[in-house]
């Protein structure tokens, strides 16, 4: 074991250096980082004894592509991550800088920690460790990292419709969501899908004094404040008509699987969310309200004057960053239809409104009957030593609809990260006894799948 | 007349060099601009003669005093304008450059042309021509410029309440409002009053992600929309209680008045403000609910992320600027508490609000038969050959209630901006011809006093 010791050591090196690359997809500045990025991890699974590496262009930021076929008759395994990560801000708020990796009390803290180099990463070190240990795999994979996950994944979403041979296989593996709690080893079944855009609002044909024109003129920031209050109301119920018609309940025995987690809300509030009390829908618990139940959020307005001090200043236009997750059933196009019809609807007199989608990715569900879902939650099992449970999340990882539509395979997701990771958050981070075991639960996973 | 000719000239050239000083006060790193600002003008009062010209330091940027008192028995005249300007965003939208002054189609084009450089000029190349002509002046007058007048003007409020004796005048002339139309000589006799603050909201202990979290956490952004559309209606009407409880309707008179002045709604609508529609409380005239009615608007909404793309961020917290236009009668303490009440009271659960006042100050009105106003009113006539309209300006100048509160004196506000000047907004402008006859026009109404 000593051997996979100084192997976890510098696996762990190698996760700080990718770590180090500031891959914000989302901020053209940074296109020669996703470049460096992408390099990074090609290289290693290049040194691990992949064959074909390479970069595969399809627009927008490089996917990368490896595999390893030498297993003929084993299943062949579709691994999936992704190298591209949120942007930092707000800055001032991380203990240490985003992008200078810091472990402190056995987790690194760095943007992309947990979402999604350092899962990724478990999948790059397992193969390499079999590689390494056996000279072979006990199954086939390729491995296809993507760089858009968190600006839409256009770039895959094209590679994957054109359903080309050598992304042929019988299961994909994603490590890219969390486990339900420290030490309680978890496969995410269900996926929220998502549509986010910009809500553009124009009133007057310059910026205005209030004071001069106070009372007269259209105010787009508050044009903003009345369409989005005509869109959800404050229990968090969704006005949008027609919006909730395709929306599927769980299954009664998949609510009485989740009402057994060890879960208390109150604590939950307090060390998770930290906020005076939780909001959202009566009547629906907080497993429902995150992971099988859709959603309408502002994530930013911009627009008039937000620096220090005062400016009586009536904006010209404003736009608002607004996102719906949906759940199973929900189409996204028709979710952008009826959000477009209900803007119009609520648009105030003396403005336009628009709305410019961004991008858009249904919900997705997974059969936890699946043979391949099946023997992983037996690997983490062996692993972690305790049984494993089934849950869902409430974010967004388009690839897996994708996967099952185009390639007609189910997704496997084994997460590795923790509720408390603050992922998309100021100090982000990923437990590092996490890390390590993600490394031995693929191992484990794919020496069950090829016996 | 060739002497004024060239002396216009010059005061033109020297208004533009001022123009070139960034003296924003509202932010910080412009502090050594406004030092400068200052120093301009009282340089150029020295030159022309005055006494005692200083900087007065009452704290926040410097006041600019300087005195003439060689007229005994005549009246004294308190003559007020402000060095400070707004910021000039949003930068892209100006043709030139906001503080490098550029004269097309006979504008002046400068942050500050008009509000209120260019008019302060006024009444420092008025008393410079007569010392240089006469070498004395037919009154007596004391110059106090401020800069902070965008910014809250505390430090002329703390020293106009100290009521020192350099202030003993008889009325003050303040040149920074607006001719109704071009070429229509116009006296305001009446300002709202404004209270500006932020709106703090805080949800979460820091930012989440709407995947994993949206739908129990609390949206800062959401909250200030929620409490923003229930302080005011889409009709614009204010639904804070109590809040129209002291609101005086202008006299039958006064809005006969108006009703008769030279204005075409159409015409404002497409030119002044060029959105699809005017917006406002329905039953009051575009006079009324920019002169008379008071208002609340929405200046910027800072959380979140605002960039390019996409980030699917809940803000842990979120911050307006608001601002509400008070009317006569109207006391900016009490409607600050009565704003304070109401956003407690519109507060959705999940998040706390709290409402930061910067500054306030009350409506005023000054009468129209005061001696003051009357020659004032007279000497435009002479100057411009059209009889003088009395108007109210829906902006807020918070210095007037204070002579009034703390002098004991009226002020006459003769304007020489322009409807479409663009204060506060990109490419703001000074029409050059009304500089010139603002010169003309303040020498004729000293010449008129001092008779």
């Amino acid at each position: 074991m000593t051997d996979f010791e100084s192997f976890r050591k510098q696996a762990l090196d190698e996760l700080l250096d990718w770590l180090r690359i500031p891959s914000i997809s989302t901020l053209p500045e940074h296109k020669a980082d996703m470049i460096r990025a992408a390099e990074y991890v090609r290289t290693a699974l290049e040194r691990a004894g992949l064959a074909k590496t390479s970069l595969v262009d399809r627009g927008g930021h490089p996917l990368v592509y490896a595999e390893w076929l030498g297993a003929p008759g084993k299943p062949t395994l579709l691994l999936y991550g992704h190298y591209d990560v949120q942007p930092p801000d707000p800055l001032e708020e991380w203990v240490s800088p985003p992008f200078e990796p810091q472990i402190r009390n056995g987790n690194i803290y760095a943007r992309g920690a947990t979402d999604d180099k350092g899962q990724t990463w478990i999948l790059v070190k397992a193969v390499e460790w079999l590689m390494r240990r056996d000279g072979r795999l006990p199954v086939n994979v390729r491995f296809l990292i993507e760089g858009e996950e968190e600006c839409g994944g256009e770039a895959i979403s094209r590679y994957v419709s054109e359903k080309p041979p050598e992304l042929a296989a019988d299961a994909a593996v994603i490590c890219d969501s969390e486990m339900f709690a420290p030490g309680l080893p978890s496969i995410c079944t269900g996926l929220r899908g998502i549509v986010y855009g910009e809500l553009h609002v124009e009133g007057a044909r310059q910026d205005l004094h209030s004071g001069v024109y106070g009372g007269v003129a259209p105010n787009p920031l508050m044009a903003i404040a009345e369409i989005l209050t005509a869109l959800k109301n404050r229990d968090g119920r969704i006005l949008i008509p027609g919006f909730y018609d395709r929306v599927v309940e769980p299954a009664p025995a998949e609510k009485e699987a989740w009402a057994r987690l060890p879960f208390d809300e109150k604590e939950y509030l307090e060390k998770e969310i930290g906020a005076p009390e939780l909001t959202g829908e009566p009547g629906y618990s907080v497993f429902e309200r995150t992971w099988a139940r859709p959603t309408l959020e502002v994530h930013g307005i911009r627009g008039g004057f937000t620096g220090e001090g005062a400016k009586t200043v009536i904006p010209a236009r404003a736009v608002a960053k607004i996102s719906m997750r949906l759940v199973p059933e929900q189409r996204p196009e028709e979710a952008v239809e009826q959000l477009r019809a209900a803007i119009a609807a609520a648009k105030p007199r003396g403005v336009r409104a628009e709305f410019r989608l961004l991008h858009g990715a249904p919900a997705s569900l997974v059969d936890p009957e699946n043979l391949f879902v099946k023997e992983a939650a037996l690997a983490l099992e062996e692993i972690f030593g305790r049984k494993t449970v089934f849950i869902r999340s409430g974010g967004s990882i388009p690839i897996v609809g994708l996967f099952n539509a185009c390639l007609g395979i189910p997704s496997v997701l084994m997460g590795f990260g923790l509720p408390d990771d603050n992922l998309h958050s100021p100090n982000e981070k990923f437990h590092v006894p996490n890390f390590f075991a993600g490394i031995e639960a693929v191992v484990r996973y794919f020496e069950r799948l090829g016996a």
